[in-house]
């Protein structure tokens, strides 16, 4: 094991690491240098069991020994910080502290994805990085194939959709589109019958819907903006407009990650 | 409309919005002056619909006429303040700013909660003030009738659980158990029949349970805590053990909103 000991939060090796909660800042680091960060031991654990190569790992001395038996084989830096100087450097309070550094992996093309899934998801243009995570969460649980991602909808990398998904975006297939307006008609050629979620008037129940289908059918459920939700465009591209029955009370839509479990739910059970 | 300038974050009259992101101060302040904080135009109108009295309603001046529609009719005081006099108040960035501090209801019996309903959920000591609002939402967005709080599970009255349930919280109706150890018992005496939902074996698949039950059969949905779960006494009190059937992957558990949305269907279709 490689370790490092580093007393200066403005130290260049640390640079993975600056301003974790400054999610636009962020957003281009993490793209510039192609790296996503991994939050905990449990998550930490998980990406390395999926294959990711880390870049670095963090860990405050209270947690040195932290993650040994797996960092002992591997040529990554630890960093070892004082507490104070991890606060300073992430911009919290990192005292369970653990954080790595992955190189991320290209994206699989959609095709490779979508070879022998049966059931996906298809999120169109989620900005939430929580709800994210939960629905890789909730999918992978409930035993989706794979999450196709619209060219605009929140990473699945980003250190909060990482966290919250407890680790599914690593093990559960997806891929991102190039084509928003035309990028449907792919999942369509490959056979896929498109469901558009949305509590609007005029759908039909999802459990009718899928209640006619043939047994190897393939299908994808299309899950839109949590304030919007879908777009017109894709609503239109669906093959069926789908709704999970609401009550007639005050609430007129679910959350999309509610949404999303049961509309993952009643299409697995079938 | 009542509407008074305060030009001082420090005036005893602005005292019911001190430090909203503080939660221990909150809660113990919110306790004691038995109020509850509404944020945003959409919730505070669901919570005046509801019938909730207002203590006092905070605006920014940029927003000063917003609501003005129903604070016309109040009595209450309608404090307007300097932006940076919100921020320095209530710690955040208040620029779409209405907040409004309402009095408490005692809340009602259980007797009164359960008489007429037949599918209610019962959560246990749920730690996260997001998931409690969320399950709410859910709840009574696909109709479930009543949710039944443990001793020491969230409020559903603070600022961040009114929020996420859209104001669910201010028209389904709840209450709270005082007894923890043998409170599941006055559900079974009105006759429900209790589902202790579990990812853990030994517990058989919710659909399963449903299906052999009387067409006007009354049911608990029991959730645990986020960590651990279920307690093992309120396992052990339930009628049966009840899953969500999950893939065999690297996920042991759905998050507890998703598995409260999904049991919430498959409870209110049949
Ligand atoms: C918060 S909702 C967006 C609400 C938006 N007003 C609409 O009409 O779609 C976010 C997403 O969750 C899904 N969703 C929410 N409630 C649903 C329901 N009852 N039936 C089907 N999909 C739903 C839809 O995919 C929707 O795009
Ligand atoms: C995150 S889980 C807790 C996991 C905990 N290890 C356990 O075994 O219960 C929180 C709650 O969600 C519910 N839950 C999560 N996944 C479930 C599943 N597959 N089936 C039934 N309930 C589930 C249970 O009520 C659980 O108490």
């Amino acid at each position: 094991m490689n370790v490092i000991e580093v007393p200066d939060a403005s130290d260049e090796r640390l640079a993975d690491y600056v301003r974790l909660r400054d999610v636009n800042l962020r957003k281009s680091l993490e793209a510039e240098h192609g790296l996503f960060m991994a939050e905990g031991e449990k998550v930490i654990r998980r990406a390395l069991r999926a294959g990711y190569v880390p870049r670095s790992v963090l860990l405050t001395e209270r947690r040195r020994a932290a993650l040994a038996d797996v960092l002992d084989r591997l040529d990554a830096p630890v960093y070892v910080v004082a507490e104070d100087v991890a606060e300073r450097l992430v911009g919290f309070d990192l005292h369970r502290g653990a954080l790595a550094s992955f190189h991320r992996r290209p994206l699989p093309d959609l095709e490779d994805v979508l070879r022998g899934a049966r059931r996906v998801v298809v999120l169109e243009d989620i900005v939430d990085h929580t709800n994210v995570g939960a629905i890789f969460r909730s999918a992978a649980g409930l035993g989706i194939d794979a999450i196709v991602l619209a060219p605009r909808c929140a990473d699945p990398l980003y250190r909060r959709a990482v966290k919250v998904s407890m680790g599914a975006v690593f093990t559960l297939a997806h891929t991102r589109l190039r084509d928003w307006y035309g990028g449907l008609e792919a999942l369509r050629g490959q056979g896929f019958r498109l469901l558009a979620l949305t509590p609007a008037p005029g759908s039909v129940p999802l459990a009718e819907a899928l209640a006619d289908a043939a047994p190897d059918a393939r299908h994808a459920l299309l899950l839109g903006t949590e304030g919007d939700g879908l777009s017109s465009r894709w609503l239109e591209q669906a093959d069926a407009r789908v709704r999970i029955p609401m009550a007639a009370r005050d609430v007129d839509s679910l959350n999309v990650t509610a949404a999303a479990a049961i509309a993952c739910y009643e299409l697995v059970r079938r």
